[in-house]
């Protein structure tokens, strides 16, 4: 059976996901919407550098989905609840499943439960599922670390890990990262949420969720890597003393316990990267990817590859915590 | 909501699953059945060495099941199909859901497929799921792999390392990977099929399936390992030449491609304990379980883990690879 799938929202991860649906044999593109009036009218694949396949992107969502057959919107707009609610509700009663990037979508239940139940319930009313991932929220950092846990009698903490050397990674992103910032200006970015990962509370509430722990607080701590001597970035010098790159750390509490803690770190120069995890149970588990899951790749890959997922799935706003096994299918 | 469940089969593992299910606040053992008369009227939870539970051991599966509300039946009494296949023709038509730890039940679809037919209609039409899983097969060299797909956006080639040193191991286990034996018993040993790890061909077949490869062949080669110098078993010493262990390797091959090698090795002085799974892919990803995962107590807690997830998948013959995440639930 081909699926059948219209693409909203064709940025950076929009485009991306063009590419990777065409490779799939399964998968085929019907229509494409994006509200940038630049983009209307153009081939959906030649927006993302393939040649045309006769599909152009429209702004009006109802020329695009009315009396249409569609399963699947694939979603890629926003990063916020509060940004994604209206395209949301105003999707979901054309009957098509929704996969979507969207970091606070991943596992909304507890940062914005109000929300979480208007899309869960207008989602079963129109009999259709609602699942937002990405590598980070939506795998290495809930996910996976949720499905070592299938092996272990008892859980008392886990430890997750994800660090990545930013030296050979594009300047922008090392921009993003704050690299060359004084800490003074990483502090401003910090504080008008510029510079951050999204993500790491909705990560905590998805495997306390899912091992049945009632956390008490969560954290979500940002802070500057520093250059301890003068570091390349491009045809700059990061000074001793201005910040590499970033740290964030996620924790969970049970009381005065730290049962959960994720460890996100990308820097220039940052060494052994990689994707880890602990846990502390019975048996213990200690795993570790090797360099890290490249980002960029994987996802783009994990969205694409849920579609088929999502068409299975049991209607409402689901989580990867409660969908069937997303795979690579070819 | 507390899941009400049988368990059927109280050899070592289905003894193990009692400790487990004992210490889980949504789980009750609600009967208990073995077809060995000399358990008959025990209580199940002194037959795993627990204080009674008033839970006695019956024969008869009428009696336990007849017009009960049950809703898990936990299945541990052989390894193969053509053991299970009575013993769940008879269990489906009172209604209730199956996990087992049956290794050739964790993907029966290509190597039984007459019989995977029978059980997936009869579980329908009782409107009821069956699972197998274990840790292997069942989740390190089958699910685990076609997890970390989830994030690739094309894979070439899987291989999974399970090594392990058998050194610390009880003597029972040591003996059954073959330590002791002369090369001629070894061989006698895979001739009767009392040496063998079950499971490689079913995981072969899982992952392939799942990821729409169509294998032409597989292959699953049994070899002892050798010692190359005396070595301690026990009181024993296992002399230059005789086995001190299995290896045993799984090929699923595409044409003259061999696109998924499975590599078990158990051994005394096998080095570096690990399981590892190696993706050849889009991204590439090399990750690493330190140490490997305990066996002994992962089979059981991933059988008990996937109770509540069977309760809500849907009906039929399900596997790993269609049931949504087992994890821990405490």
């Amino acid at each position: 059976m081909t699926i059948k799938v219209v693409q909203m929202g064709l940025g950076p991860i929009g485009n991306k996901a063009t590419q990777y649906l065409l490779g799939r044999g399964n998968l085929k593109i019907v229509g494409a919407i994006d509200s940038d009036p630049a983009k209307a009218g153009k081939d959906v694949a030649a927006l993302a550098g393939l040649d045309p396949i006769g599909v152009t992107v429209a702004s009006d969502t109802d020329r695009v989905l009315k009396g249409k057959k569609v399963d699947v919107v694939v979603l890629t707009t926003t990063s916020t609840m509060t940004g994604i609610m209206s395209q949301l509700t105003s999707l979901l009663p054309y009957g098509v499943n929704i996969v979507s990037s969207c970091e606070e979508l991943s596992y909304p239940w507890v940062t914005q439960p109000e929300m979480s139940k208007q899309i869960d319930e207008l989602a079963k009313k129109y009999g259709v599922s609602v699942l937002s991932n990405g590598v980070n929220p939506g795998f290495l950092m809930d996910f996976l670390p949720l499905t070592m846990t299938g092996v272990c009698r008892t859980v008392r903490k886990i430890t997750v890990e994800r660090i990545q050397d930013a030296t050979f990674r594009r300047i922008p992103f090392q921009k993003k990262i704050g690299a060359g910032c004084t800490q003074a200006e990483f502090q401003a970015k910090v504080k008008d949420r510029t510079l951050r990962h999204v993500g790491l509370t909705e990560s905590l509430h998805m495997i306390s969720a899912r091992l049945g722990w009632k956390l008490d607080r969560t954290e979500d701590v940002i802070s500057p890597i520093l250059a301890k001597h003068p570091v390349k970035m491009g045809q700059d010098t990061i000074k001793e003393g201005q910040a590499v790159g970033v740290q964030q750390i996620g924790r969970g509490m049970i009381g005065d316990k730290e049962v959960i803690t994720l460890f996100f770190r990308a820097a220039i120069g940052e060494p052994e990267s990689r994707d880890r995890i602990i846990i502390d149970g019975d048996p213990e588990i200690d795993t570790c990817i090797k360099g890290g899951v490249n980002g960029d790749v994987a996802t783009c890959a994990v969205l694409v590859n849920s579609i088929p997922t999502i068409v299975n799935a049991r209607p409402g706003l689901r989580t990867m915590a409660d969908v069937e096994p997303v795979t690579c299918y070819q």
